[in-house]
């Protein structure tokens, strides 16, 4: 039986904020990403969010990122290895907390934003990431990028003792070294649903992506991430889970295989 | 064998700023009421003291307070029930979090300041404090004020399902009706570390206080307040300290009787 | 000439997060009250905002509020007096230099939320509030309720030396005392456009309002408060719009007779 | 006649907490750079302090940085030229509204750690940030380092139309390119008061420094920037003082001449 994870950032209003389509996207996917109030969420959303994910039956990680509310955590700063890990210990615990009050575990962490693309391009700061979120929990799942790196991030996550779980983006194109192509650049993003959940599911069944140069290469994934911030962006999430489940994927959170 | 706890507020420093004087107040007490980030403290100030009051063998509980660091939580807001019950629980599960990276146990909970104060005046919000303490970790301790209002504080316990430790101030004096004689009045507080000294070993060993009439009235409390954050007060505390152990009482943690 | 202005509170996103319709609330209002950054709004906001009023030929005031962003400034902080007048200070310096860096003046003043409702309850606090405001700059309106307590605010502007602009609101109902009907009380809030709109005629051609009790009061405004944060609000305001200048009333800005 | 500033970032104190010895250093500087809430300072401090300023005949300056409390403003915050543009504005406004409630003018405006540190790095962001004050009032000074890179400074300065005052700073060595030695390494800080006197003599008077390979280099600064954070700071300071005003430098603010 093949498996695959979908997971979503979600918990990403704040105070009179709304943000997203929490109660939609809860219905197509696995894995919730819910932010800790730092660079998104507060404790009112954390603690409705966390109920409406357990109501789903859907799996719960910390989303931490950068205290930079303002920038909605998408800004890197310049933080010592020492401030990152605290500041992941620091809203995982809080999440964690939630977790508890709503009578589930939590389950992984993703880094969100700066925080994930600084941890991308600097396997010592994935290493503290892994290692903060082992101190809090050493059960949890770390969420980190499939592609280039993987094995690097793989061998720290055995030395820290932290199992990871790879993800994919299947609305995002791929160099051919297995990185993802940046945004500025054209093409990056795939908008057309059919195409995206054509890519995950070679992602969930082969194991492989399609290049932007038409290569095909393996890429290692336990998890889709796939956004729902908006309804175009739900349809394709739809389109996605449709085409998984029709091919004999079982949808599946992370570590529940 | 009597015992008594002395609790005291650290880790109250804020990034560049520092407040207190944490590593000589770690040397004279029992139990730490450790700020978790609102009003004051922060990740980095959190993980170094968590781990000095671990090294000290000091027990920690979390200083929960209000959204308010320009105001060190002294200033009440108009929360909802509900709002109040969410943000003692992301505030003790993060401080929680450091404690499990430090590898020791999260002993109890004690709302600051005006949370503090609010909740003494209103035994719905101790209610919804103590269960939000509860929905956390039902074995943690609620730190609450001894004398007037006790009794319903502990029926209200009860009914929760948690411990409370009742705590006495020894450089406070109080009414005849047990309560706290308000800080805008004269005497309200006491200099004296003798006289301070001579009020704990009264609160320890004979479970009552010589009100501000004269009259002794009961008031069992399990933990003493002090205040370390200048020369001052930590001298008295230590007059305290040597007053109680002179008199053979034993000087013990929250809990660990 | 029968003039009236129509006021709205708009620049109430913050970072990622949207809140209002202001382009189209800016076609329909003749004055601005747009937020500083403490309870919504930050620089961008504040940035984008201040120029679309000035490209619209609206009159731009400051909303200055707590400093509660998690609560929208919606919630009441016990501050001292001291600290009001400061943070208004702070606040309205902060949208000024704004309007100095798009070309524009500043024009009023008007406190958001809890400030705006502990004042109008409060007088003292009212008078510490102008005396902020004219601190900054005497030449700016403050903008205070209309009906009960005008004249004590009216008394207290002349001492200060602040001109007043009274506001009334055309979807509230008034007590017979010329207070609005709380919040929490059943028809408090009118949403019927035509309704709305025939009361605002009365405010701005009669100078009076019918209280719920069907009393005709005397209720003296020189703008009216009208909302846009939502598609229905927005159709409000048109018709209420629409009702006046069908009425020959000539809609303007605060002090631009 | 000979004339040089000193500067001193004070009002860095937030909340309960106090950083700093403002009320002595504001009897040995001409200009103050006042902290503007972002990354120190609060309103209640920025009124204390350019009260104090004020009474003290210094001249006042805002000192406006990232949004960064918790850092100290000393991380720097990968934000777009705009979002800089906008939060100088911001800050300087602020500070300005309370110049103008203490009834004096608001001289100029520092950048402060990492932004000011950003700046010296990146002549396109010095630019947005002249741009920024010169937005708010083309009467306002800019500060910037004096040495490498000061000429590429200057005709920017006068491209955007506002005038600069170069700064030195005498307890810090030099390359002989005319840099700072970074902190980082050793040397980089002088801590004997009568070297840093000398250098700020020679600075004062030659406009020059000698710099760490011995060379002596010309260094154009109007204003020497001194620190007053702690008595040993605080006594350095006073020697440069009385070695300038012995040797017959007037100490005077910049623009003041």
């Amino acid at each position: 039986m093949t498996c695959i994870d979908l997971n979503s950032d979600i918990g990403e209003s704040f105070g009179a904020y709304t943000m997203g389509m929490d109660e939609a996207v809860l219905e197509v996917i696995t894995s919730a990403n819910i932010a800790c109030g730092w660079h998104a969420g507060d404790p009112m959303v954390m603690d409705k969010t966390v109920r409406a994910a357990a109501h789903c039956q859907v799996s719960v990680g910390a989303h931490p990122g950068y205290p930079d509310l303002m920038g909605f955590g998408r800004r890197s700063l310049n933080c010592s290895p020492r401030e990152v890990r605290n500041y992941v210990i620091y809203q995982v615990g809080a999440l964690r907390a939630f977790c508890r009050a709503s009578g589930i575990g939590l389950a992984h962490v993703k880094p969100h934003g700066a925080l994930y693309n600084t941890a991308v391009a600097d396997p010592e700061l994935s290493r503290i990431l892994m290692e903060a979120v082992a101190a809090v929990d050493p059960s949890l799942y770390y969420v980190a990028l499939a592609g280039a790196g993987a094995a690097e991030i793989q061998h720290q996550a055995d030395t820290v003792g932290i199992r990871v779980m790879f993800e994919a983006f299947p609305d995002r194109t791929y160099t051919p070294e297995g990185r993802l192509t940046p945004r500025n650049q054209p093409n990056a993003v795939i908008h057309d649903p059919d195409q995206a959940a054509r890519r995950a599911l070679q992602m969930a069944k082969d194991g492989s992506v399609t290049a932007s140069d038409g290569t095909i290469i393996a890429l290692s994934a336990q998890t889709l991430c796939v956004h729902g911030d908006n309804p175009r962006a739900l349809a394709l999430v739809k389109t996605i889970r449709n085409t998984l489940t029709a091919a004999g994927i079982t949808l599946q959170a992370m570590g529940q295989a």
